[in-house]
Protein backbone atom coordinates (compact mmCIF):
# COMPACT_ATOMS: atom_id res chain seq x y z
CA UNK A 1 0.00 0.00 0.00
CA UNK A 2 1.33 2.99 -1.24
CA UNK A 3 1.72 6.25 1.44
CA UNK A 4 0.57 9.50 -0.28
CA UNK A 5 0.65 12.97 1.02
CA UNK A 6 -0.37 15.34 -0.73
CA UNK A 7 -0.79 19.25 -0.24
CA UNK A 8 -1.62 22.89 -1.12
CA UNK A 9 1.31 24.82 -1.96
CA UNK A 10 1.91 25.31 -5.53
CA UNK A 11 4.40 27.57 -6.11
CA UNK A 12 7.89 29.28 -4.73
CA UNK A 13 7.65 30.38 -1.24
CA UNK A 14 10.96 32.63 -2.07
CA UNK A 15 9.62 34.03 -4.91
CA UNK A 16 6.53 35.48 -3.37
CA UNK A 17 6.90 39.47 -2.49
CA UNK A 18 5.15 42.63 -3.60
CA UNK A 19 1.93 42.30 -3.94
CA UNK A 20 -0.25 41.06 -7.48
CA UNK A 21 3.30 39.91 -8.36
CA UNK A 22 3.56 36.73 -10.60
CA UNK A 23 5.66 34.00 -9.72
CA UNK A 24 5.30 31.28 -11.80
CA UNK A 25 8.08 28.10 -10.72
CA UNK A 26 7.00 25.35 -8.33
CA UNK A 27 9.73 25.41 -6.27
CA UNK A 28 9.45 24.20 -2.88
CA UNK A 29 11.79 23.51 -0.17
CA UNK A 30 11.67 20.11 1.98
CA UNK A 31 10.73 22.54 5.37
CA UNK A 32 7.96 24.55 3.26
CA UNK A 33 6.15 21.60 1.86
CA UNK A 34 5.86 19.68 5.52
CA UNK A 35 4.63 22.75 6.82
CA UNK A 36 1.51 22.70 4.19
CA UNK A 37 1.00 19.00 3.21
CA UNK A 38 2.93 16.60 6.14
CA UNK A 39 6.04 14.27 6.00
CA UNK A 40 6.89 11.18 4.54
CA UNK A 41 6.25 8.18 6.97
CA UNK A 42 9.17 6.77 7.96
CA UNK A 43 9.68 2.83 9.12
CA UNK A 44 8.83 4.28 13.03
CA UNK A 45 6.26 6.18 11.57
CA UNK A 46 2.74 4.90 12.78
CA UNK A 47 0.09 4.71 10.08
CA UNK A 48 -1.25 8.21 8.99
CA UNK A 49 -4.32 8.22 10.74
CA UNK A 50 -3.09 7.30 13.94
CA UNK A 51 -0.43 10.57 13.96
CA UNK A 52 -3.78 12.89 13.13
CA UNK A 53 -6.00 11.22 15.62
CA UNK A 54 -3.81 10.50 18.58
CA UNK A 55 -0.69 12.75 17.86
CA UNK A 56 -1.94 15.99 16.23
CA UNK A 57 -3.16 19.23 17.89
CA UNK A 58 -5.91 18.91 14.86
CA UNK A 59 -6.73 15.32 16.56
CA UNK A 60 -7.29 16.44 19.88
CA UNK A 61 -9.20 19.81 18.81
CA UNK A 62 -11.60 17.60 16.99
CA UNK A 63 -12.70 15.48 19.71
CA UNK A 64 -12.81 18.43 21.81
CA UNK A 65 -15.00 20.81 19.90
CA UNK A 66 -17.54 17.54 19.51
CA UNK A 67 -17.45 17.00 23.24
CA UNK A 68 -17.81 20.87 23.93
CA UNK A 69 -20.95 21.09 21.82
CA UNK A 70 -22.28 18.20 23.19
CA UNK A 71 -22.09 19.27 26.89
CA UNK A 72 -24.01 22.33 25.40
CA UNK A 73 -26.94 20.60 23.91
CA UNK A 74 -27.00 17.90 26.75
CA UNK A 75 -27.07 20.55 29.47
CA UNK A 76 -29.00 22.93 27.48
CA UNK A 77 -32.08 19.66 27.11
CA UNK A 78 -32.00 18.79 30.31
CA UNK A 79 -32.42 21.81 32.33
CA UNK A 80 -35.64 22.75 30.06
CA UNK A 81 -38.76 21.62 31.21
CA UNK A 82 -39.99 20.62 28.32
CA UNK A 83 -41.27 16.91 27.40
CA UNK A 84 -38.52 15.15 25.76
CA UNK A 85 -38.31 12.55 22.97
CA UNK A 86 -35.48 9.69 22.85
CA UNK A 87 -32.80 10.01 20.01
CA UNK A 88 -32.94 6.04 20.02
CA UNK A 89 -34.70 5.21 17.28
CA UNK A 90 -38.01 3.78 18.01
CA UNK A 91 -37.90 -0.22 17.67
CA UNK A 92 -40.24 -0.47 14.20
CA UNK A 93 -38.43 2.63 12.60
CA UNK A 94 -36.10 3.03 9.82
CA UNK A 95 -33.75 6.42 9.64
CA UNK A 96 -35.67 7.02 6.04
CA UNK A 97 -38.63 6.83 8.07
CA UNK A 98 -37.75 7.60 11.53
CA UNK A 99 -39.79 7.83 14.88
CA UNK A 100 -39.29 8.67 18.52
CA UNK A 101 -40.89 7.97 21.29
CA UNK A 102 -41.87 10.20 24.09
CA UNK A 103 -40.05 9.89 26.90
CA UNK A 104 -42.48 10.38 29.74
CA UNK A 105 -40.80 11.04 33.30
CA UNK A 106 -37.99 8.81 32.80
CA UNK A 107 -34.65 9.90 34.31
CA UNK A 108 -32.44 11.60 31.57
CA UNK A 109 -29.16 9.27 30.67
CA UNK A 110 -26.66 10.12 27.79
CA UNK A 111 -25.39 6.98 25.97
CA UNK A 112 -21.54 6.80 24.50
CA UNK A 113 -19.69 4.08 22.44
CA UNK A 114 -16.33 3.42 24.36
CA UNK A 115 -13.71 2.77 21.74
CA UNK A 116 -12.76 5.93 20.42
CA UNK A 117 -15.48 7.69 21.70
CA UNK A 118 -15.03 7.73 25.46
CA UNK A 119 -11.35 6.55 25.13
CA UNK A 120 -8.28 6.09 23.12
CA UNK A 121 -6.93 3.01 23.06
CA UNK A 122 -3.46 4.37 22.45
CA UNK A 123 -1.70 0.75 24.39
CA UNK A 124 -3.15 -1.65 21.75
CA UNK A 125 -3.39 0.47 18.90
CA UNK A 126 0.79 1.80 19.37
CA UNK A 127 1.54 -2.00 19.40
CA UNK A 128 -0.24 -3.74 17.06
CA UNK A 129 0.92 -0.94 14.75
CA UNK A 130 4.16 -1.29 15.90
CA UNK A 131 3.94 -5.14 15.49
CA UNK A 132 2.76 -4.92 11.71
CA UNK A 133 0.08 -6.92 12.94
CA UNK A 134 -3.78 -6.23 11.46
CA UNK A 135 -6.71 -6.14 13.66
CA UNK A 136 -5.81 -9.21 16.41
CA UNK A 137 -8.71 -10.51 18.07
CA UNK A 138 -6.52 -12.32 21.08
CA UNK A 139 -4.43 -9.13 21.07
CA UNK A 140 -7.25 -7.30 21.79
CA UNK A 141 -9.17 -9.54 24.23
CA UNK A 142 -5.80 -9.22 26.08
CA UNK A 143 -6.46 -5.42 25.61
CA UNK A 144 -10.22 -5.40 27.62
CA UNK A 145 -8.33 -7.75 30.09
CA UNK A 146 -5.29 -5.85 31.45
CA UNK A 147 -5.37 -1.98 29.47
CA UNK A 148 -6.82 -0.01 32.59
CA UNK A 149 -4.39 3.06 32.93
CA UNK A 150 -3.09 2.73 29.27
CA UNK A 151 -5.77 3.94 27.37
CA UNK A 152 -6.95 7.55 27.80
CA UNK A 153 -9.68 9.75 28.13
CA UNK A 154 -10.27 11.82 24.51
CA UNK A 155 -9.90 15.65 24.47
CA UNK A 156 -12.88 16.98 26.11
CA UNK A 157 -14.33 13.85 27.66
CA UNK A 158 -13.70 14.70 31.35
CA UNK A 159 -14.84 18.35 31.42
CA UNK A 160 -17.78 17.43 29.41
CA UNK A 161 -19.10 14.12 31.39
CA UNK A 162 -18.73 16.57 34.34
CA UNK A 163 -21.06 19.25 33.14
CA UNK A 164 -23.96 16.50 31.66
CA UNK A 165 -23.72 14.46 35.76
CA UNK A 166 -23.83 18.21 36.89
CA UNK A 167 -27.15 18.82 34.66
CA UNK A 168 -28.51 15.09 36.46
CA UNK A 169 -27.97 13.10 33.27
CA UNK A 170 -26.59 9.56 33.60
CA UNK A 171 -23.66 8.49 31.37
CA UNK A 172 -24.13 5.26 30.10
CA UNK A 173 -21.45 3.69 27.11
CA UNK A 174 -22.91 1.20 25.30
CA UNK A 175 -19.72 -0.92 23.57
CA UNK A 176 -19.05 -4.19 21.84
CA UNK A 177 -16.30 -4.97 24.26
CA UNK A 178 -17.30 -8.17 25.71
CA UNK A 179 -19.09 -9.14 28.46
CA UNK A 180 -16.87 -11.54 29.39
CA UNK A 181 -14.39 -8.76 29.91
CA UNK A 182 -16.85 -6.70 31.59
CA UNK A 183 -14.09 -5.83 35.04
CA UNK A 184 -11.31 -4.94 32.66
CA UNK A 185 -13.44 -1.66 30.62
CA UNK A 186 -14.90 -0.33 34.04
CA UNK A 187 -11.26 -0.46 34.82
CA UNK A 188 -10.43 1.32 32.24
CA UNK A 189 -12.73 3.70 31.80
CA UNK A 190 -12.50 4.91 35.58
CA UNK A 191 -8.65 4.95 35.09
CA UNK A 192 -8.77 7.07 32.38
CA UNK A 193 -10.45 9.54 34.57
CA UNK A 194 -14.58 8.87 33.53
CA UNK A 195 -15.66 8.05 36.40
CA UNK A 196 -17.82 4.89 37.44
CA UNK A 197 -19.42 2.47 34.78
CA UNK A 198 -21.00 -0.64 36.31
CA UNK A 199 -22.07 -3.33 34.02
CA UNK A 200 -25.99 -3.95 33.07
CA UNK A 201 -26.90 -0.44 35.33
CA UNK A 202 -24.39 2.05 33.11
CA UNK A 203 -22.31 -0.02 30.77
CA UNK A 204 -23.61 -2.27 28.33
CA UNK A 205 -21.21 -5.06 26.44
CA UNK A 206 -21.24 -7.68 23.60
CA UNK A 207 -23.25 -10.31 24.77
CA UNK A 208 -25.56 -8.66 26.94
CA UNK A 209 -28.63 -10.00 24.64
CA UNK A 210 -28.54 -12.48 22.24
CA UNK A 211 -27.62 -9.82 19.23
CA UNK A 212 -24.15 -9.72 18.98
CA UNK A 213 -22.07 -6.49 17.44
CA UNK A 214 -25.81 -4.88 16.69
CA UNK A 215 -26.33 -2.16 19.95
CA UNK A 216 -29.63 -1.84 18.78
CA UNK A 217 -31.34 -4.59 21.19
CA UNK A 218 -29.51 -2.95 24.16
CA UNK A 219 -30.24 0.88 22.95
CA UNK A 220 -33.74 -0.54 23.61
CA UNK A 221 -33.01 -1.58 27.01
CA UNK A 222 -31.77 1.52 28.05
CA UNK A 223 -34.28 3.84 26.29
CA UNK A 224 -37.18 1.25 28.57
CA UNK A 225 -34.87 2.91 31.60
CA UNK A 226 -34.56 6.23 30.50
CA UNK A 227 -35.03 9.24 28.12
CA UNK A 228 -31.92 8.98 26.10
CA UNK A 229 -31.25 12.82 25.15
CA UNK A 230 -27.90 11.97 23.47
CA UNK A 231 -26.15 9.29 21.64
CA UNK A 232 -22.31 9.54 20.41
CA UNK A 233 -20.12 7.67 18.36
CA UNK A 234 -17.60 6.72 15.92
CA UNK A 235 -19.40 4.40 13.71
CA UNK A 236 -23.12 4.69 12.45
CA UNK A 237 -23.84 1.58 14.59
CA UNK A 238 -23.19 3.60 17.85
CA UNK A 239 -26.63 5.36 16.72
CA UNK A 240 -29.08 2.69 14.19
CA UNK A 241 -28.22 -0.61 13.42
CA UNK A 242 -29.86 -0.51 10.37
CA UNK A 243 -26.41 1.95 8.87
CA UNK A 244 -24.71 -1.61 9.12
CA UNK A 245 -27.36 -3.65 7.13
CA UNK A 246 -25.17 -5.99 4.20
CA UNK A 247 -24.76 -4.92 1.33
CA UNK A 248 -25.42 -1.25 1.83
CA UNK A 249 -22.89 0.64 -0.92
CA UNK A 250 -21.14 3.33 0.39
CA UNK A 251 -22.58 5.92 -1.21
CA UNK A 252 -26.26 4.31 -0.46
CA UNK A 253 -24.83 4.62 2.93
CA UNK A 254 -23.78 8.25 3.06
CA UNK A 255 -27.64 8.80 1.91
CA UNK A 256 -29.01 7.04 4.30
CA UNK A 257 -27.25 8.46 6.85
CA UNK A 258 -28.11 12.05 5.73
CA UNK A 259 -31.29 11.44 4.41
CA UNK A 260 -33.56 14.80 5.18
CA UNK A 261 -35.51 13.08 7.96
CA UNK A 262 -32.24 12.63 10.46
CA UNK A 263 -30.05 15.07 8.79
CA UNK A 264 -30.65 17.26 11.23
CA UNK A 265 -30.13 15.49 14.06
CA UNK A 266 -26.17 15.17 13.83
CA UNK A 267 -25.07 17.78 16.22
CA UNK A 268 -28.17 18.09 17.33
CA UNK A 269 -28.90 14.53 19.37
CA UNK A 270 -26.75 12.65 17.78
CA UNK A 271 -22.83 13.71 17.93
CA UNK A 272 -20.12 12.13 15.77
CA UNK A 273 -16.30 11.67 16.62
CA UNK A 274 -14.03 11.34 14.01
CA UNK A 275 -11.90 8.60 13.55
CA UNK A 276 -9.68 8.15 10.40
CA UNK A 277 -8.03 4.95 12.02
CA UNK A 278 -10.07 2.01 12.05
CA UNK A 279 -14.15 1.11 11.06
CA UNK A 280 -17.15 0.50 8.66
CA UNK A 281 -16.16 3.62 7.35
CA UNK A 282 -12.31 2.42 5.85
CA UNK A 283 -13.65 0.79 2.39
CA UNK A 284 -14.06 1.09 -1.00
CA UNK A 285 -12.06 1.66 -4.16
CA UNK A 286 -11.40 4.44 -6.05
CA UNK A 287 -14.50 4.37 -7.94
CA UNK A 288 -17.01 4.27 -5.02
CA UNK A 289 -14.67 6.69 -3.03
CA UNK A 290 -15.17 9.37 -5.65
CA UNK A 291 -17.61 9.76 -8.49
CA UNK A 292 -17.00 9.94 -12.12
CA UNK A 293 -18.51 13.60 -12.32
CA UNK A 294 -15.29 14.22 -10.05
CA UNK A 295 -12.77 12.59 -12.46
CA UNK A 296 -9.58 14.92 -13.38
CA UNK A 297 -6.36 14.96 -15.47
CA UNK A 298 -3.56 17.65 -16.12
CA UNK A 299 -3.64 19.03 -19.33
CA UNK A 300 -1.28 16.50 -21.41
CA UNK B 1 4.32 1.30 4.26
CA UNK B 2 2.73 -1.20 5.86
CA UNK B 3 -1.35 -0.72 5.87
CA UNK B 4 -3.19 -1.24 9.47
CA UNK B 5 -6.75 -1.71 10.10
CA UNK B 6 -7.79 -2.52 13.59
CA UNK B 7 -10.48 -2.62 15.78
CA UNK B 8 -12.97 -3.58 18.24
CA UNK B 9 -14.62 -6.95 17.96
CA UNK B 10 -12.71 -9.57 20.56
CA UNK B 11 -15.07 -12.29 20.72
CA UNK B 12 -16.87 -14.25 18.92
CA UNK B 13 -20.44 -12.95 17.89
CA UNK B 14 -22.15 -16.48 16.95
CA UNK B 15 -21.43 -17.22 20.65
CA UNK B 16 -23.23 -14.23 22.27
CA UNK B 17 -26.63 -15.67 23.31
CA UNK B 18 -28.58 -15.13 26.98
CA UNK B 19 -27.99 -12.09 28.87
CA UNK B 20 -24.78 -13.03 31.57
CA UNK B 21 -23.56 -15.97 29.22
CA UNK B 22 -19.62 -15.97 28.47
CA UNK B 23 -17.77 -16.74 25.81
CA UNK B 24 -14.21 -17.01 25.20
CA UNK B 25 -13.15 -18.31 21.75
CA UNK B 26 -12.00 -15.37 19.30
CA UNK B 27 -14.12 -16.40 16.56
CA UNK B 28 -14.90 -13.15 14.19
CA UNK B 29 -16.52 -14.04 10.24
CA UNK B 30 -14.82 -11.61 7.72
CA UNK B 31 -17.75 -9.77 7.18
CA UNK B 32 -18.93 -8.96 10.63
CA UNK B 33 -14.81 -8.01 11.41
CA UNK B 34 -15.11 -5.62 7.99
CA UNK B 35 -17.94 -4.20 9.92
CA UNK B 36 -16.67 -3.35 12.64
CA UNK B 37 -13.03 -2.64 11.98
CA UNK B 38 -12.65 -1.69 8.31
CA UNK B 39 -11.88 -3.78 5.32
CA UNK B 40 -8.18 -4.77 4.04
CA UNK B 41 -6.70 -2.40 1.25
CA UNK B 42 -6.67 -3.45 -2.37
CA UNK B 43 -4.51 -2.22 -5.06
CA UNK B 44 -7.78 0.14 -6.32
CA UNK B 45 -8.45 1.36 -2.58
CA UNK B 46 -7.00 5.14 -2.16
CA UNK B 47 -5.18 5.59 1.25
CA UNK B 48 -7.18 5.15 4.36
CA UNK B 49 -7.95 8.74 5.11
CA UNK B 50 -9.29 9.62 1.45
CA UNK B 51 -11.05 6.76 2.14
CA UNK B 52 -13.00 8.33 5.02
CA UNK B 53 -12.82 11.48 4.39
CA UNK B 54 -14.26 11.63 0.96
CA UNK B 55 -15.92 8.00 1.03
CA UNK B 56 -17.96 7.71 4.23
CA UNK B 57 -20.75 8.77 6.13
CA UNK B 58 -19.02 9.49 8.76
CA UNK B 59 -16.54 11.88 7.10
CA UNK B 60 -19.58 13.68 5.52
CA UNK B 61 -21.13 13.97 8.76
CA UNK B 62 -18.11 15.05 10.60
CA UNK B 63 -18.09 18.09 8.22
CA UNK B 64 -21.83 18.86 8.59
CA UNK B 65 -21.65 18.98 12.07
CA UNK B 66 -19.34 21.71 12.61
CA UNK B 67 -20.83 23.88 9.76
CA UNK B 68 -23.77 23.73 11.61
CA UNK B 69 -22.22 24.26 14.94
CA UNK B 70 -20.60 27.15 12.89
CA UNK B 71 -23.48 28.19 11.60
CA UNK B 72 -25.89 28.74 14.66
CA UNK B 73 -22.55 30.45 16.26
CA UNK B 74 -21.83 32.83 13.43
CA UNK B 75 -25.71 33.16 13.28
CA UNK B 76 -26.30 34.26 16.94
CA UNK B 77 -23.04 36.85 16.95
CA UNK B 78 -24.45 38.63 14.26
CA UNK B 79 -27.86 39.02 15.54
CA UNK B 80 -26.48 40.22 19.37
CA UNK B 81 -26.02 43.72 19.62
CA UNK B 82 -23.04 43.41 21.81
CA UNK B 83 -19.89 45.29 20.71
CA UNK B 84 -17.55 42.16 19.21
CA UNK B 85 -14.21 41.49 19.59
CA UNK B 86 -11.77 40.18 16.31
CA UNK B 87 -11.15 35.98 16.50
CA UNK B 88 -8.10 37.23 14.66
CA UNK B 89 -5.41 37.23 17.32
CA UNK B 90 -4.31 40.80 17.44
CA UNK B 91 -0.42 41.55 15.60
CA UNK B 92 1.92 41.36 18.92
CA UNK B 93 0.17 38.83 20.31
CA UNK B 94 1.02 35.13 21.06
CA UNK B 95 -1.53 32.07 21.61
CA UNK B 96 -0.76 31.54 25.03
CA UNK B 97 -0.89 35.24 25.96
CA UNK B 98 -3.54 35.63 23.57
CA UNK B 99 -5.65 39.21 22.88
CA UNK B 100 -8.01 40.53 20.62
CA UNK B 101 -8.70 43.70 19.34
CA UNK B 102 -12.04 45.10 19.70
CA UNK B 103 -14.03 45.50 16.43
CA UNK B 104 -16.10 49.24 16.60
CA UNK B 105 -18.72 49.42 14.11
CA UNK B 106 -16.71 47.23 11.03
CA UNK B 107 -18.54 45.12 8.68
CA UNK B 108 -18.70 41.50 10.04
CA UNK B 109 -17.07 38.61 8.41
CA UNK B 110 -16.23 35.25 8.65
CA UNK B 111 -12.75 34.06 6.92
CA UNK B 112 -12.42 29.90 6.24
CA UNK B 113 -9.62 28.42 4.59
CA UNK B 114 -10.78 26.76 0.92
CA UNK B 115 -8.91 23.40 0.65
CA UNK B 116 -10.16 20.50 2.82
CA UNK B 117 -12.49 23.20 4.49
CA UNK B 118 -14.29 25.49 1.89
CA UNK B 119 -14.07 22.46 -1.14
CA UNK B 120 -12.83 18.94 -1.14
CA UNK B 121 -10.19 18.91 -3.96
CA UNK B 122 -11.77 15.11 -5.21
CA UNK B 123 -10.55 15.50 -8.82
CA UNK B 124 -6.87 16.26 -7.92
CA UNK B 125 -6.80 13.82 -4.52
CA UNK B 126 -7.81 11.00 -7.08
CA UNK B 127 -5.45 11.63 -9.74
CA UNK B 128 -2.00 11.78 -7.60
CA UNK B 129 -3.53 9.39 -5.54
CA UNK B 130 -3.89 6.64 -8.20
CA UNK B 131 -0.63 7.87 -9.97
CA UNK B 132 1.25 6.82 -7.13
CA UNK B 133 2.10 10.10 -6.76
CA UNK B 134 2.95 12.16 -3.70
CA UNK B 135 2.37 15.72 -3.30
CA UNK B 136 3.83 17.19 -7.12
CA UNK B 137 3.26 21.16 -6.93
CA UNK B 138 3.19 20.88 -10.68
CA UNK B 139 -0.08 18.78 -10.83
CA UNK B 140 -1.18 20.93 -8.18
CA UNK B 141 -0.80 24.18 -9.78
CA UNK B 142 -3.00 22.81 -12.89
CA UNK B 143 -5.43 21.83 -10.73
CA UNK B 144 -5.41 25.71 -9.17
CA UNK B 145 -6.13 26.75 -13.04
CA UNK B 146 -8.44 23.69 -14.48
CA UNK B 147 -9.72 21.95 -11.53
CA UNK B 148 -13.31 24.33 -11.73
CA UNK B 149 -16.38 22.03 -11.56
CA UNK B 150 -14.19 18.82 -10.30
CA UNK B 151 -14.16 20.35 -6.21
CA UNK B 152 -17.13 19.32 -4.81
CA UNK B 153 -18.47 22.02 -1.66
CA UNK B 154 -17.55 20.11 1.73
CA UNK B 155 -20.69 18.90 3.60
CA UNK B 156 -22.62 21.45 5.12
CA UNK B 157 -20.95 24.01 3.82
CA UNK B 158 -23.65 25.69 1.26
CA UNK B 159 -26.86 25.67 3.90
CA UNK B 160 -23.86 26.88 6.30
CA UNK B 161 -22.40 29.60 4.16
CA UNK B 162 -26.27 30.74 3.02
CA UNK B 163 -27.57 31.32 6.80
CA UNK B 164 -24.20 33.41 7.75
CA UNK B 165 -24.75 35.51 4.47
CA UNK B 166 -28.47 35.72 5.44
CA UNK B 167 -27.12 37.13 9.05
CA UNK B 168 -25.20 39.70 7.26
CA UNK B 169 -21.63 37.92 7.43
CA UNK B 170 -19.27 38.62 4.57
CA UNK B 171 -17.76 35.04 3.55
CA UNK B 172 -14.09 35.46 2.78
CA UNK B 173 -11.34 32.65 1.83
CA UNK B 174 -8.13 32.81 3.06
CA UNK B 175 -6.07 30.28 1.33
CA UNK B 176 -2.37 29.32 0.08
CA UNK B 177 -3.62 28.96 -3.01
CA UNK B 178 -1.40 30.96 -5.25
CA UNK B 179 -2.42 34.64 -6.47
CA UNK B 180 -1.33 33.32 -10.38
CA UNK B 181 -4.25 31.36 -10.34
CA UNK B 182 -6.79 33.57 -8.86
CA UNK B 183 -9.83 33.30 -11.05
CA UNK B 184 -9.43 29.20 -11.28
CA UNK B 185 -10.00 29.16 -7.67
CA UNK B 186 -12.85 31.79 -7.86
CA UNK B 187 -14.18 29.86 -10.99
CA UNK B 188 -13.87 26.54 -8.67
CA UNK B 189 -15.89 28.07 -5.20
CA UNK B 190 -18.25 29.94 -7.64
CA UNK B 191 -18.94 25.86 -9.81
CA UNK B 192 -18.93 24.34 -5.93
CA UNK B 193 -22.26 26.08 -5.33
CA UNK B 194 -20.44 28.55 -2.80
CA UNK B 195 -21.47 31.59 -4.15
CA UNK B 196 -18.77 34.17 -5.47
CA UNK B 197 -15.65 34.93 -4.26
CA UNK B 198 -13.19 38.16 -5.59
CA UNK B 199 -9.71 38.28 -5.05
CA UNK B 200 -8.49 41.10 -2.82
CA UNK B 201 -12.13 41.74 -1.68
CA UNK B 202 -13.04 38.13 -0.27
CA UNK B 203 -10.54 35.94 -1.48
CA UNK B 204 -6.81 36.42 -0.40
CA UNK B 205 -4.32 34.12 -1.70
CA UNK B 206 -0.22 33.18 -1.00
CA UNK B 207 1.37 36.17 -3.27
CA UNK B 208 -0.93 38.62 -2.09
CA UNK B 209 1.67 40.07 0.16
CA UNK B 210 5.61 39.09 1.08
CA UNK B 211 5.23 36.99 3.47
CA UNK B 212 4.24 33.47 1.74
CA UNK B 213 2.73 30.76 3.13
CA UNK B 214 2.02 32.30 6.50
CA UNK B 215 -1.70 33.79 6.60
CA UNK B 216 -1.07 35.73 9.71
CA UNK B 217 -0.71 39.14 7.37
CA UNK B 218 -4.08 38.17 5.22
CA UNK B 219 -5.37 38.19 8.58
CA UNK B 220 -4.27 41.28 9.67
CA UNK B 221 -5.35 43.20 6.00
CA UNK B 222 -8.93 41.57 6.61
CA UNK B 223 -9.62 42.58 9.80
CA UNK B 224 -8.84 46.07 9.38
CA UNK B 225 -11.73 46.22 7.24
CA UNK B 226 -13.77 43.57 8.68
CA UNK B 227 -14.91 42.56 12.23
CA UNK B 228 -14.05 38.50 12.17
CA UNK B 229 -16.17 37.05 14.32
CA UNK B 230 -15.10 33.29 13.27
CA UNK B 231 -12.33 31.71 11.57
CA UNK B 232 -12.45 28.29 9.79
CA UNK B 233 -9.70 25.91 8.80
CA UNK B 234 -8.32 21.78 8.98
CA UNK B 235 -4.70 23.76 9.88
CA UNK B 236 -3.90 25.34 12.60
CA UNK B 237 -1.59 27.63 10.31
CA UNK B 238 -5.58 28.80 9.80
CA UNK B 239 -5.89 30.36 12.63
CA UNK B 240 -2.57 31.75 13.65
CA UNK B 241 1.14 31.15 12.10
CA UNK B 242 2.52 30.41 15.73
CA UNK B 243 1.42 26.76 15.73
CA UNK B 244 3.26 25.70 12.53
CA UNK B 245 6.44 27.88 14.10
CA UNK B 246 10.11 26.25 13.21
CA UNK B 247 11.36 23.03 16.02
CA UNK B 248 8.04 23.21 17.65
CA UNK B 249 7.46 19.64 18.86
CA UNK B 250 4.26 17.37 18.08
CA UNK B 251 3.44 17.62 22.50
CA UNK B 252 4.41 20.99 22.72
CA UNK B 253 2.30 21.98 19.50
CA UNK B 254 -1.02 20.60 21.14
CA UNK B 255 0.14 21.58 24.08
CA UNK B 256 0.11 25.18 22.43
CA UNK B 257 -3.27 25.20 20.63
CA UNK B 258 -4.95 23.77 23.96
CA UNK B 259 -3.61 26.66 26.44
CA UNK B 260 -5.87 27.76 28.33
CA UNK B 261 -6.14 31.05 27.25
CA UNK B 262 -7.52 29.62 23.67
CA UNK B 263 -9.04 26.43 24.64
CA UNK B 264 -12.13 28.06 24.67
CA UNK B 265 -11.84 29.42 21.37
CA UNK B 266 -12.46 26.13 19.73
CA UNK B 267 -15.83 25.65 18.45
CA UNK B 268 -16.78 28.99 19.90
CA UNK B 269 -15.22 31.22 17.28
CA UNK B 270 -12.43 29.20 15.79
CA UNK B 271 -14.28 25.98 13.85
CA UNK B 272 -11.81 23.03 12.85
CA UNK B 273 -12.46 20.47 10.22
CA UNK B 274 -11.36 17.20 10.48
CA UNK B 275 -8.37 16.25 7.58
CA UNK B 276 -6.35 13.01 8.32
CA UNK B 277 -5.74 13.37 4.42
CA UNK B 278 -2.67 16.07 4.50
CA UNK B 279 -1.20 18.66 6.51
CA UNK B 280 1.11 19.52 9.17
CA UNK B 281 -0.98 16.84 11.56
CA UNK B 282 0.60 14.07 9.16
CA UNK B 283 4.19 13.68 10.95
CA UNK B 284 5.70 12.20 14.08
CA UNK B 285 7.51 8.97 14.85
CA UNK B 286 5.60 6.30 17.41
CA UNK B 287 7.42 7.93 20.14
CA UNK B 288 6.11 11.52 19.07
CA UNK B 289 2.82 10.17 18.77
CA UNK B 290 2.63 7.93 22.11
CA UNK B 291 3.56 8.78 25.24
CA UNK B 292 5.92 5.78 27.01
CA UNK B 293 3.02 5.77 30.18
CA UNK B 294 0.72 4.45 27.79
CA UNK B 295 2.99 1.95 26.29
CA UNK B 296 1.60 -1.81 26.91
CA UNK B 297 1.90 -5.10 25.40
CA UNK B 298 -0.23 -8.44 26.31
CA UNK B 299 0.98 -10.70 28.59
CA UNK B 300 3.27 -13.57 26.88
Amino acid sequence: MRHFTIGLLALSLAGCAAQGQQVSAPVLSKEALATQVGEKPTPTSPPTGQQWLYGSAEGSIASAQVYKSMAKYVRAKALNRAIKTQTVLAEDATPDAPRFESCGTKPLAAVFDADETLIWNVGAMRYMAEQGKDFDPAIWNEWEKSGAGKALAMPGAIDALKTMRDAGVTIIANTNRTAANAKGTEDALRMAGLGEFKHQETLYLMGDDATGSSKDGRRVTIAAKYCVIALAGDQLGDFVQAFNAKGLSIADRRMLATHPAIADLWGNGWFLFSNPVYGPSIRGGYDEIFTPETKWEPAP
